[in-house]
């Protein structure tokens, strides 16, 4: 099953900086061959269901391995089975509907 | 790795009332064994890291089966390195600060 | 506009042990008059859009007061214009299905 | 109080296709005159508190006068007290934590 997701990994119990935590979530992605995308705010990640959760765990394993005592994680996913979809297909889909304009209390 | 979450399902494309398919993850979840607890916004849900996400992948498995096109689902997971806890630990601890009592600006 | 909510609290950089800050959260929700519930990952949370944000809002400004100098917080939500629906409903209407049984492949 | 937030609006009970949707939040976030940022699962926002929390509540009634009768929205946001930062920020500091490189099991 193919999800697409986005995830925040936020170190505790480490001090306030926490920019050299993401850095190695970013490298720990790299190793998977998966597609991702560092945004301001979390990771966009894409592929099949266990080889991203598997993902996300080797992040906490690494973060752990660093000395991080306590970690959160939040990661908001999503899947269908209509029909096929890309992570890439997302916002160039929002795009469109922004292009095509009008009112939107009166669009069908 | 033992994680404790939080997740909710949002069943997308399938109508409004989405009770019955709660149920369902319910149902999921009571065939794996592991700890896990129903609350006005998700479900709480303990276990090693891969058992739990297994076990989410089978909920979204299985609503997807039941004719749901689209499923969003955000999980909020904690894990430890610097000493074992437990679901059940966790309200617990707040209470005990809670009956400690004392003003908080001053507290060490 | 109601709504029904869970959120998170995390403080960053603060050491490891987050209880007493969840305890704080809660003492501020007391002070609201707002419908909530602490739960082991979380806190949910009822009332008008506005009351519930500033709510949380207060959270962030009593960590911080406390000396927590970064906060991570999620949030999920859910307003409805179909019906009214309160949090004290939500358990019961899973429960009521749970109850009803049958093959969940099979109902309509 | 500054927030910086990434935030997922799920309409629910409206069928499968959502862009349309999205794309009137990004309609509404325009008109606020506060910084955002679409991406593959959700848009970064950033602002005054009180000035996000209307915004993100001005499209719950947008969609919900649109006819979508449920709304599931998720939001992650995170405020300091320590020093001011931007959402524009956090990419580079990220970024240049990866080009000093090393070995990260080694690093201070």
């Amino acid at each position: 099953m193919h999800v697409i997701l986005d995830f925040t990994v936020v170190p505790v119990g480490t001090g306030v900086s926490l920019s050299r935590y993401i850095a190695e979530v970013e490298r720990v992605l790299r190793d998977t061959g998966l597609g991702f995308e560092m945004h301001a705010n979390g990771t966009n990640l894409e592929g099949e269901w266990d080889a991203v959760m598997a993902a996300i765990r080797t992040c906490h394993e690494r973060l752990h391995a660093m000395g991080v005592p306590r970690i959160h994680t939040d990661i908001k996913l999503g899947t269908r089975s209509d029909r096929e979809q890309r992570m890439a297909d997302k916002v160039p889909s929002v795009r469109q509907k922004l292009a095509e304009g009008g009112d939107p209390l009166k669009r069908g």
